[in-house]
């Protein structure tokens, strides 16, 4: 199997009541998470919850952000020296405990 | 808020002694919605879960796909056509039922 890389998914779960500043997220958390880590860090993704998968039924994630990079290595050595610096930021914008998910791109964006 | 369309995630949770050929997955199931779907389908990506957030931890997904479409309603009337056809290929490679979700992507693939 040929393998892009790996993504880490960081997957805020949907809590009623919980609070989620989706613009502090966009514009002010991932932008910190991207300047520490650096080259290593070869792109990420945001994502927004709209709705689960049956009608009125709500996301099991209010946000969720992708971080691709070449390898669990390379992201360990990236991230692991400024994780206390990037989980400090956290409770800006949110009240949530993020569910962490390291996945093999099998297929990535063409 | 710019938005680059949506994504439907479908997510396997990870259950001990459950089935997943991520070959068959890879190789004929996204294909066949791909076939389905049509240009309604921008892209598709594949993940396989590798490892949870911490050490020894198992991942939460054992696999997931992320279908990407430019709305809500163009990926309805693109799957919605085809759903029997397509939900009824799941048994060929997995006996898990799949969350499914729904976001906006705000920040996408650079």
């Amino acid at each position: 199997m040929t393998t892009t890389g790996i993504k880490v998914s960081v997957m805020y779960p949907n809590k009623a009541g919980a609070r989620f500043d989706h613009e502090y997220y966009k514009n002010s958390h991932m932008p910190l998470v991207k300047s520490k880590m650096g080259d290593a860090l070869k792109y990420y993704t945001v994502d927004r919850g709209l709705a689960g998968g049956t009608p009125g039924e709500a996301p099991t994630y209010v946000a969720m952000c992708h971080l691709f990079c070449d390898s669990v290595a390379s992201f360990q050595a990236a991230f692991g020296p400024h994780a206390q610096t990037i989980l400090a930021d956290i409770p800006n914008y949110t009240d949530l405990q993020p569910v962490l998910q390291i996945s093999e791109v099998v297929v990535g964006k063409p």
